[in-house]
Order: C-alpha cells, then structure tokens, then sequence
C-alpha cells in the first residue's frame, strides 16, 4: 500500500511519501513514489503517487518524455508547462490515457486501475500550490482552509493532521507533522513502511530546500518515534480517571 | 456510519459505541448501538452492531425473542445461552438468517447486508471473553496479545490503541483510551457522533461496573479533549527540530 502526504503552510510545502510496494502480502519491494521536477531557479514540482504501480510509473513517464495535447496537437512535458495548473492538467491527461489503455485488461484480472496523486510546487512568478489528482484525471487544490491532502492508506495518520496543522504551521513543524503522521500510518497498517522520502520548498526560494531519504536507521526518526511515543502515555496517563463509575445506572 | 470498541484486558472489559445513523449524509438519526444483557450475579453480555441498521436491529430482536436451532429444534435466546461461544454462534446464526431474508434484495438497491458485531461479557463460573462476528457470522475472539477490537470506523481511532493498549492496562485507562480512540474517530469522521454509549464489565464482577451515555454537555469528556488535543500539541512542540535541512541534497 502507500502513504503520501502533502501539507501547504505560509512557509512553503511539505511532501512525504513511503516507498513500500506490495503485490499481495508475500510479494514486498521498495520504489520511489514521490518523484522530484527541478529546475532550480525557475521551477520545482513534485508528484507522489498511490495506486497500482505500472500504472502510476507510466504516468511519470508520460509526463517526462512528453504527450500529444488533443487540442493544440503538441507534445508537452511537465518540465515545458507554464503554469502549475496546466501541468496538472498534462497528469491528469497522462491518468486518463493509461487507463483507458489498461485499465479494461486490468479490470478483467480484478486489478484496480485506479490512483491518486498528489502534485505540489511553484514555478517562477507564480503561486506555490498543492493539487490532489483523482483516477479520472479530476483534481482539487489544498487552500489556507484545508492546507494538508492525503493519498492512499490516509486515516491512520489523519487524526494528528486534523489536530495540528494549519496554514500558520512553520515549515519545520509541518515536516514534523508528517512524520509524526506517516509514523502512526506505518505502526498500524505494515504495507507501509520504510525508507520514507520527504521533500521540502520554501515558499519563493525555486529551489527544493530538502530533498532526503530516511532509513531504518535514521536517528532523528527513531528519536521522533521514541518521543511521540512516551508523549502520548504519558499524556492519557496525565488525564484524570473517568468520574462515571461513582454514578453507576442501570 | 459507527465506530464501536471492545478492550479486554486483565480487570475486564470496556466496550464503547457511537449513536450515530445516517441514510445517506442528509439523513442523520441517533440510535443505540451498544445493547446489554444482564442478569445481574449470573451473566452479562454486551454487543455493538456496526452494518445497516434494520439489519442489526433485527439481529437483537431475533437473539432477545428466540430462534429456532436447526440442530436441536429448540428455540435459543441469548440470555439461556450455557456460554459465551453458544451465545456468540447464536448471534451468528441471527446474521446469517437475516441476510439470507433481506441480503439479496438489498444488494439489488445497491444496499450492502454486511454487517460486523461485537460480543463481549461474562457468565457464572466461566471466563469473561470479547469476540468479533462478522458478516458470515463467523467470529474471532480477542486474546492477551490483541486485547482489543474494533467494528466500522476503525482507522482514525486505532494508533493510540495500538500504542497504548495491552492486557496488563487497568480499566480506567482502557475506558479513557477508548474516549480518546472514539474523540479521534469524530473529529476525522463527522457519521461517527455523540451521545456515545460507554459499559464497563469487571472481570467476575457478574454486574455491570457502569452503563452510561456520554453526551455533548459532558464536563469529563470535554475536559479529555482539551487536555488530549493540548497534550498532542505540546507532545511535537517538543520534538527537537528535524536536522535534515543541514545535509541537503540534490
């Protein structure tokens, strides 16, 4: 399964994504799902993916090597669209195409044909934005309102989002947040799991701040699983025990 | 939708439900999920009921009423059940019967008969035991090393389970963690909602500890929330920053 994560602050943007594949539970890999756009200067984008793997694989390929747009006849690469919008648009496309191709075969052998995505970034001049694309090739924006979206196995780890993030959440603590997130998702559902891949950009800067792979042995993410963890005994241990019991009813 | 809990550890067992029913999202009712029976020195069962409310509610009348045994011709109800297993195969039985009646045309109007239960209670001179009864009415049962059990919304309320819950937990802390399990549960899921319904059974105690409905004005409650979120809060407040920034890489 996967878990992936994308969380729009003031600050900038924060992209996790685990990196655990499985066909069946007896057939585990590791691959990258959160796929990096760079140019730096003038544009970063970055797109994790949830959903059968061959498929979401040709859709990045799609999408680097160039796909003919029905309405102008051009072949256009993510790296050669104007606006984050319209590269969204261009992935979306490249959802649509894969699936119409696949889609009914796989459908046919029980295989979902369905993904999600999620695709954030900032080209020079423009906005910093965060887009959820949908299997049909649809897609909605985080806002200021709702500044985290999700994809794949998502509400183990949504709780502690819902909790603590908002638009106003500093950068360091957004990437916190989700590791804190994916922790919880990995610790419930063992489908997901290391090495984790986190990306972060700073709002304006052009330039991916952090680009960094976590290994089972990072200390930092074990010291944040520790910490977590005695956090929250500690925390119900530190609430007062019900009063119910005094006022026992039939 | 409805989240319900089970939590059977050494000194008893907790279960918890939501009071929430909806037909479609514009269509909100309360109806109680968590049903006891009692016999107040000599046994008390409990179940919650997660799955289409007709259909579950004719389950308790079929167990609470009787039901003809096609092995033995007599009719079975619950409370003259000789053990929890025969009682837990009786609900079984009242599931299969009632999806074999209405199932069908159910899934016709795209209507899902599945349906999923908790059990869980004590009878004189016998071990207090919790099972899950699934849609088959075959069931699990839960034991030291998975001391607890979850029926519909399950996600959202599961990793402060998985973290804090084992069979050594004393009861107040079981009933405290199920109000936090249910409070992450509603705040992600707005189908899952109060009143909840909370029953603590001490381990040989043959009489419930406490039957009590939770609802929207109550301090305790309120009070947990606050204090959970604010600990949440402070708990990655706490958290050293992450050190990747430092390292950064291509």
């Amino acid at each position: 399964m996967t878990y992936c994560c994308g969380i729009l602050v003031r600050d900038g943007l924060v992209m996790i994504a685990d990196t655990r594949t499985n066909a069946g539970i007896d057939n585990i890999s590791t691959f990258r799902k959160l796929h990096i756009f760079q140019q730096p200067g003038n544009r970063v984008m970055m797109l994790s993916t949830a959903g059968n793997l061959s498929l979401t694989q040709t859709v990045v390929n799609y999408i680097t090597e160039g796909m003919e747009n029905p309405d102008t006849k051009e072949v256009e690469k993510l790296l050669d669209c104007h606006s984050m919008f319209s590269a969204a648009e261009l992935i979306g496309r490249a959802i649509r195409k894969v699936r119409s191709i696949n889609g009914e075969m796989l459908e046919q052998e029980n295989i979902s044909s369905s993904t999600t995505m999620l695709f954030g970034g900032q080209m020079k001049d423009r906005r910093l934005r965060l887009f959820m694309i949908y299997s049909a090739g649809n897609f909605i924006e985080a806002t200021s309102d709702t500044p985290f979206l999700q994809i794949g196995e998502l509400k183990y780890g949504k709780p502690v989002l819902d909790r603590a993030v908002n638009f106003e959440t500093n950068l360091d603590d957004a990437l916190k947040l989700s590791l804190i997130s994916m922790d919880s998702t990995m610790r419930s559902n063992l489908s997901v799991g290391l090495p984790i891949d986190i990306a972060v950009l700073k709002r304006g800067a052009l330039e991916l701040q952090l680009d960094h792979r976590i290994d089972n042995v990072d200390p930092y993410f074990h010291d944040l699983r520790d910490r977590w963890s005695s956090a929250l005994r500690q925390a119900h241990l530190n609430i007062p025990a019900p009063p119910y019991g005094q006022k026992k009813k039939k």
